[in-house]
């Protein structure tokens, strides 16, 4: 609304693209060889400032993404709010759920702050209070794992370097090989794959490998209360925190009244007006923040001084990501004064088919240092994005399907939630 | 943090001053002639840019704030969380209570949003997620009052323009004053003055005069909780809502319970550890924010945040001041996405001695227009500024006193709460 240095965007371009992902398995399933993203590139009428985004990719986004795009030529990239609101608008006839309107508003909220920080030469991090730390510390985010992507339809086996986990060594070795490569302090497991009493001797194999550091375990809702308060009392000690051991409120409830640690998630509590609900209950002690849904970098922030005000603490959430997202997740950790856990990442699993300059981000010790350059301190390689987008348009892919992909290999595969 | 375009702060000055305010009686006694404010310069090694903040005044916060002119020196001055944090840290010892560090770390914070907007060309409000409003709405602040500050030790009465306000006419003639002089169209009253049946009726003759226009009380906690009932009972749909009507949050709880309207509080809710017991008893459904005191103009947006995740609607609390505090209620007002009311403030009360240069900031059809320039978008006139800070010095006072001013008139007056 400001009359003073008008920073009118003139457009929003979507690039939707495909990057490698190893063949990590998870409750739903396993991951395809390719994990989808779009990158987002909003340029200002100014003619030169291009403010980045990176979101969760798949036909439905980016035809959300696409609605944004039609909304936000000609308003002032400051007026962060009225774009979020205006994108809201324009999606509620056809998006009912505020959570899922809320991964578009993300993405295109942090692309104004990156064109604000690029406008103003300050990075993100001073946008949102100032950076409270140099660097943000990242756990090591463990999961079973085949060896390879099984031979299918005429393409050969793809196989990468993590190797094979299926049980409690093959675990410690991958928990060993990220702290090799990145210097991880901290370990959460993907669970929810095998069942509970596997998973547990693996927590512990690793509690044995890496004694006194924090370790996490996350089924992705594939147990019962039952199983769950089961495994919270053998893991009694163990885990800084359970994740997500079952679904809904109410379960996640019945699970904390008895569970020793604190329960996080970032799956019973992903909208704003689900917030009141979980806390009233009592069904979470840790909340997982995630940008790209929570409504972007500032609402993030907001959403800690929620977690700070009633008692939850304060960890960070990660899908399938490249660089732009690793750097907002950086910048907006780096500004929350109380972030309690390590945050999760997926990089090292993606982050050789990224699409940034690189040198920006590194993972070392554990950490990513603050960018300091303006905006989100990361630069797009053209030929990298031009590569990633091909590689989308030639995979057909139209969405993220673990299941069916598991399918493939295993026809008697059925999702089933909880399983155990 | 930020190694890049550093904007390091050189000095904070604080300046005590003073300013002409009318009669007006409250739960406490009656306004003294003076009212006392700080004005906050923050110069930064730039050598030109000059962020503006006003605070309270009385010797105990202008010495908390003298604490936080000898820790900012040398901070970046976009590093607000970390800069809050060492205020913080430095008054720790002396100032056991949360809220009461917060009137130090908000000025300051303000001051720091005035220089950066400054520093990048933008106005505070787009620093905040943009203005979703032009224009912030304010409610007339209605005061029982006596005509004249009496003659006392030599010194002549002094009359002022507004009349005198002791019974529901006059209240109703103020009410048309405060119309017909600034174009208010909602109206709230101090109330805890007299008894709660004089001060009803004062509320009815508003609603007859002003039939349909929002209306609130505020007797500053003058009653027990049993009159609390009374009152809510007989102005069941007169008032918007009925604003501290009792001390505590068990308290408010309690009247809440029966009360046919919304409480509104900025007496039992006052620091962010108060959220949750608040929230919890349900002792609450509309906070008043005040920049002043809940850490700032980013904290009032994170304080927004709260309130819309746990379903409490948001007005704007005011004390006495002047005109940078009047710019930045506006531009938070401005930035907060959904303000369920219009805005406390004393403004008309005070405004002939401001202390900025006129023309910034008008009171017109009961709104404020956000200012478009850069940072508050208004600038100090250092001879209004001198001229009140020797007022200040003249003067003598060290703190506010409403009950040791009532009783050199009537020494018979106690303060007692609750009254009634």
């Amino acid at each position: 609304m400001s009359a003073l240095g008008a920073a009118r965007i003139r457009e929003l371009t979507i690039t939707p693209i495909a990057f490698r992902d190893p063949p990590l398995l998870n409750a739903d399933g396993v991951h395809e060889p390719l994990a989808l993203r779009c990158v987002l590139q909003l340029a200002l009428e100014d003619g030169t400032t291009v403010g980045l985004g990176e979101s969760t990719g798949g036909t439905v986004r980016l035809e959300r993404l696409q609605v944004a795009a039609r909304v936000v030529p000609g308003m002032d990239v400051f007026d962060t709010t009225a774009i979020a609101a205006a994108i809201d608008a324009a999606l509620l006839p056809t998006v009912p759920s505020s959570h899922e309107r809320g991964w578009t508003t993300s993405a295109v909220e942090v692309a104004c702050l990156d064109a604000q920080g690029k406008l103003t030469g300050r990075p993100v991090s001073d946008l949102l209070g100032g950076a409270v730390r140099d660097s943000v510390p990242f756990a090591a985010y463990l999961f079973y794992k085949w060896a390879e992507h099984p031979a299918l339809d005429g393409r050969p086996a793809v196989p990468d370097s993590w190797g094979e986990a299926l049980d409690p060594a093959g675990i410690v070795e991958q928990a060993r090989l990220m702290r090799e490569r990145h210097g991880f302090r901290d370990f959460k497991l993907k669970g929810g794959v095998f069942p509970p009493d596997e998973e547990i001797a693996a927590i512990r194999a690793l509690a044995e490998a890496f004694p006194g550091r924090p370790l996490r375990l996350d089924p992705n809702t594939a147990w019962t209360v039952e199983t769950s308060r089961y495994v919270a009392r053998e893991l009694d000690g163990v885990l800084e925190y359970l994740e997500d051991p079952t679904a809904t409120i109410p379960g996640m409830a019945e699970v904390a009244r008895t569970a020793p640690m604190p329960l996080a998630t970032n799956m019973c509590v992903v909208a704003w007006e689900h917030l009141r609900p979980g806390v009233e209950a009592g069904a979470i002690q840790v909340l997982l923040t995630d940008h790209h849904y929570w409504g972007g970098l500032r609402r993030t922030r907001e959403l800690a001084a929620v977690c700070e005000a009633f008692g939850l603490g304060l960890s960070m959430h990660s899908n399938s990501h490249l660089g732009i997202s690793l750097a907002a997740m950086t910048h907006v950790a780096a500004a929350i004064p109380r972030l309690d856990h390590s945050c999760d990442t997926h990089y090292p699993w993606n982050s050789a088919d990224d699409i940034i300059v690189p040198g920006a981000l590194e993972l070392r010790d554990g950490c990513v240092k603050v960018p300091t350059g303006p905006g989100l301190g990361v630069e797009l390689d053209p030929d990298a994005l031009e590569r990633a987008h091909r590689v989308y348009v030639d995979s057909g892919m139209k969405s993220r399907d673990d299941t069916g992909y598991m399918r493939r290999f295993h026809p008697e595969y059925v999702r089933k939630l909880p399983r155990w």
